[in-house]
C-alpha cells in the first residue's frame, strides 16, 4: 500500500527501506533535502492519494507535536496518522483529539529493534481502533519480524496503549543492561575468571540467561575486551523516567528499574553532591580524612 | 566414555539420559534404588574401570561435602571427581585438596538449563587443570547444546572459575527475571493494556528485551493469566545471596541484583517487620493510624 | 496579630490553641460546628479586619484549590493567604496567581512537627516575597520553635520554596525512618540481642545515630515490643512520592529515598504481582515449586 | 578504677583523658612513645595490680587479633580484657575462647562518638556475662554520656553482642547519611531554593527529621557551602559490609542500608565498569553514541 513517512533518521531511513522491499509504495520526508522523497509536508500530502496514511517517525516531545499540528493543517478527513516515535503515552491522548477534530485517524506505534531492524524486522506494539489498526495492517505486517504475528506485534489497546507498552519495555530494557552489566563487573573482578568475554560467551545457548542483549554483550567485549576505549556516560531517553514515574503512579514497587535509572543519572554527574555530603558527614563526626579537590587525580 | 554419575534428581536424572543418548556408558548412584544403577558408592567405585571419571550431581553444602570425603576413600590415584552442583566456589578449593592428597584431580562445573536442559543441552563453565578439562571433554560435549563449543562452553579458569562463572550467571538470572517481573506489574495495573501476556508474548521477536526468560514469562501468563494460582513466596538457592556477598567483599556497587535478591526474601515474610517499625513511627510523631492485627484482613 | 484559621483538624486545632497562648487573636474555621468559631468562610472574612491574614491548614489537593478559589472571592485585596497544609509546591504558582489577580498576596508555608508541635514548636520552611513574610513573622515567631530563629524556621525561597522544601524534608523522613527499620530488624533477628529496644534506646546519647526518631522508635518499641498489636502496612502522603518524581525532573540520584518509597507501596500489597512473576519463571525453567493460593497460610 | 588501656589513636587518647579526669587511673599503651605510658604491653601487664581490666583499642582485623594473643601471654587467670575496637562480632568467640583458656575473662564492647566522645561521653554497647560487665562497671559509667544509664550504655547480650549492636548502629548510619545527602543534592539542585544549608539548618527543632547527623551536615555546609573543596571520595570502615552480609545470613531485605553502602563503592571508583557495559550495550543495539575515552574531560 501507499505510505507517507516523515522522519529519515537512523530509524525511518531502514523502515523506509524494509517497507519498499516488502513491496510497499512509501513517500519519505525529511528536512535533510538528500535523503527526503518530497521538498516540504505539504508536497507529501499532495503526493498521496486520499484516504492517506502517514507515519511520524521524528524525535519525541516539541517535534513531534509541531508535526502532529502540521498534519493537522495539510491531511484530510478519513486519512490516518500513525506516531512510530518515542512518544510518552500521555501525548497520544491530546494528538488522538486535535487530529480527530478535523476527522483524522491516530494511532501510537512502539517500534522496537534499533539498526537491527532493517534486516530482522521491528517489534510492534499499537494502540488505536481495531478498524484504525486493521488498515494499517499491511504495512504493520512488513515491519514486524518473520514468524508468528502474535510474537512480533501486538495491538496492545485503544490509543496510548502502543507507547505504554513501549515505554515498559524500554524500562525493563534498562533493568536487563543493568543486571548483565553487574555481573560483568564482578567476573572482571575476579582473578579467577581468564575471560569475562568467554564466559558471558558460552551463555548462549543452554542457560537461562540467554538472550539477545546476552549476545551483543559478548559481542561488544569482544570488540573491546575491558572496555578500555569507552567511559560509562550513558543518556536516558525518556522512557527509563516515565517507567518509575508510572509505577510512582500505579503504587508499583519497582527498585530494579529504578536502581538502573539512577545509576545513568550518576554515570552523568562529574562528582556526586550525595557523596561529597556523605564524606563531609564522615569527617564532622569521626574526623575521616576528606579527599580534597587538590589532592584528588 | 565411561563415567560415574552420583544423584539422579531432577538434573542428574536427565543428564544421565542425555549422556546414554550421546555413546557413553552411564553408571548412575543414588540413594533412592529405584533409580539407581548401583547399590553403594563402594559398588560404583568398583564398577568403573580405573582410572575413573566420577560427576557429582547433588545438593551444594553438606551433602556435597560428605560425598567428596566418600570419594576420596572409594577412590584411586588418577581418577577425576567433578562437582557439577551448584557448590560455592569457596568449597573448590577445600575439595580439590583433599582429593589432590589421595592423588585425585578435580573439575568444578556449574551448569546451567534446568529442566530443559535433557533436549536443549546445558550451559557449561568449568574450572581446573587444561589436562583435566581435556580429560573430560567427552562428557561436556555431550552435555552442552548443539552448535558453537564456545556458545554453550566455557573453561573458564583454575579450579573454582566454573562455579563461580556459575554463581554470576545465577546473580544476573535473579536481575532480569526481577527486570522482567517489575514490568509486568505495570503493564497488569494499566488500563489501557487489554492483556499483559500478549505484549510480552509480541516482544520475542525483533525487540531488544527478548530472550529465554521473556519467552517464558509470555508462556507462564498463557497457562496462568494473572497468575492468580500462585502466591508470590520465592525461594532463593544460594547463589543470589553469594553474588552480593561477592560483591561487597570486591567492592562492586551491585543495587539491582540486591534488591532483586532482597524482594525474595521479603516475599517470604509473613509481614515485614521493617514496615512495622515504619509504621509505629509514623504513629508516633503524626499520630498517623496503624493498622491493627486484629483490623486486618 | 489578628490571623484567621482554616482547618481544625490535628494540626490546626493545636497550632490555634499554641498562637493563642502566644497572645495572638485567632478566629478558627472548620466545617464541624464543635470546633469552629465562625459557620462559614464569609463569616470568618466578615468577622476579620482588613487587611486579612488567613492560615489554610487543610488536606492538600482539591480541598486546598477550593479553600483557595473561595478565599480570592470572600478576601479583598492587601489580604495575605498562607498554605500551611502539604501541597505540592507546583500548586503554589497557580495559587500565588490565582489570589494575585484579585490583588492578594500568599505565602507557602511547609510545617513539621505533628502531634508534639502543640508544645515543642513547629519547624517552619516558607516561600514568599521578604515582604509577604515580614508581615506575617508574628505568627510564625509563635508557632516556632524556642530557641535561635534559624534552628526552626527559614524562609527557604520565593513563592513554591516552602513547600519544596517541606516536601524534601519528608523524603529525607522516608529514608531516616527505613534506615532505622532495617537496623531494628536485624537486631530482632539476632539471638545475642537480648532486646532490641534497650538497644534502640542506648543510642539516646554521645551516638552517631541519636535522633528525635530513635527516640520515637526505642519509644514504639517500649510500648509494644516486638511490635505484636500493628502491621506493617503503611500509608504514603504524597511528599515521598514527589520527591522521587522531583529526582527524577532533575536527574538526581535518589536510591535510599526511592526505595523507603517501594517499600511503603509493598506494604499495601496483598501479595506481589511481581514475585508471583518471578516465582512463575522458577518454575518455567527449574520446575521448582510454586506455592500454590490453596497452600498458603 | 585501675585499667590498661592499649592503642591511643584518635578514640583510645580522648578515652584516657575522659577517664583520668572521671578519676580512674589509666596506664595506657601505644607503639608510639610520645603518647605511651609504658614501653610495652609486658610492661604494662607489670604496671598493672592483678587482678587487671585491660581495655584494646585498636583497628579491627590484624592489629587486634595480635594484641589478643599477646595479652594472652602476659596477664594472668582472672585478668579481663575489653575490646573497644570495631571489631567483626564474630572475631569475638574466638578471642573470649583463646583468652578463655588462660582464664582471662571477654567482654566486647561497641563504643560510637567519634571525637566528640571526650565532651559528650561515649554511646557504649557491651557483650560479654553479668559478672564481667559488673566489674567493668565503673569505667563504661565514665566514659558514657551523662543522664540515664540506658540512654547511652547497654549491656546487650552475651559475647558478641556489644560488636553485634555496635555494626547495625554503623549500618544505620549509612542509610541515615545517604537519606540526608540525597535530600542536601535535590535542595541544592532546585532554583527555588535560596540555600541548602538554610533549609537543613532550619529542621534543627521542632522537625520530624532533626538530629545529630542533620546539625553536623548544617555545620559543614555552613563551613564548605556548595562542598567545593571535597570530593565525594569515601571509605567505609567494615561495619557497613558486614551489616549488609548479616542480613544476607538472616533473610533480612536490606534496600536502604545496602543502597548506601553500594554508593560508597561507586564513589571510589574513577569510572564504572557496569555503566559502560551499559553504554556499549545501548551502542550495540541502538547504534546510540558511546563517550570515547579522548572525548571524555
Amino acid at each position: 500500500m501507499q505510505l507517507g513517512l516523515i522522519g529519515l533518521g537512523k530509524m525511518g531511513y531502514n523502515m523506509r527501506e524494509r517497507l519498499r522491499k516488502g513491496g510497499h509504495e512509501v513517500i519519505g520526508y525529511d528536512p535533510r533535502p538528500e535523503v527526503s522523497d518530497v521538498a516540504s509536508l505539504a508536497d507529501l500530502a499532495a503526493e498521496l492519494t486520499a484516504p492517506r496514511v502517514v507515519w511520524v517517525m521524528v524525535p519525541s516531545g516539541t517535534i513531534t507535536d509541531q508535526t502532529i499540528v502540521s498534519l493537522a493543517d495539510v491531511l484530510s478527513p478519513g486519512d490516518l496518522v500513525i506516531d512510530g516515535g518515542n512518544s510518552r503515552y500521555t501525548e497520544d491522548g491530546p494528538h488522538a483529539k486535535l487530529l480527530g477534530e478535523k476527522g483524522i485517524a491516530y494511532i501510537d506505534a512502539g517500534v522496537s529493534g534499533g539498526v537491527w531492524g532493517l534486516t530482522e524486522g521491528y517489534g510492534l506494539m499499537v494502540g488505536g481502533s481495531d478498524e484504525d489498526v486493521a488498515r494499517a495492517m499491511p504495512i504493520f505486517d512488513t515491519l514486524r519480524p518473520a514468524g508468528e504475528l502474535a510474537d512480533g506485534f501486538v495491538h496492545a489497546g485503544p490509543v496510548g496503549a502502543g507507547h505504554y507498552a513501549k515505554m515498559v519495555h524500554n524500562g525493563i530494557e534498562y533493568g536487563l543492561m543493568h543486571a548483565y552489566a553487574e555481573g560483568y563487573e564482578l567476573l572482571a573482578a575476579e582473578d579467577l575468571i581468564k575471560s569475562p568475554q568467554a564466559v558471558i560467551q558460552a551463555w548462549s545457548n543452554g542457560t537461562v540467561v540467554r538472550s539477545w542483549l546476552q549476545e551483543l554483550l559478548a559481542k561488544a567485549l569482544k570488540e573491546d575486551p575491558g572496555f578500555d576505549e569507552i567511559t560509562g556516560y550513558t543518556e536516558d531517553s525518556g522512557e527509563g523516567r516515565w517507567t518509575v514515574e508510572e509505577a510512582i503512579h500505579h503504587r508499583v514497587p519497582m527498585p530494579v528499574i529504578a536502581a538502573s535509572l539512577f545509576a545513568r543519572f550518576a554515570s552523568r554527574q562529574e562528582d556526586s553532591p550525595t557523596m561529597k555530603a556523605v564524606a563531609a558527614l564522615r569527617n564532622q563526626f569521626g574526623g575521616h580524612a576528606v579527599q580534597r579537590i587538590s589532592e584528588s587525580g
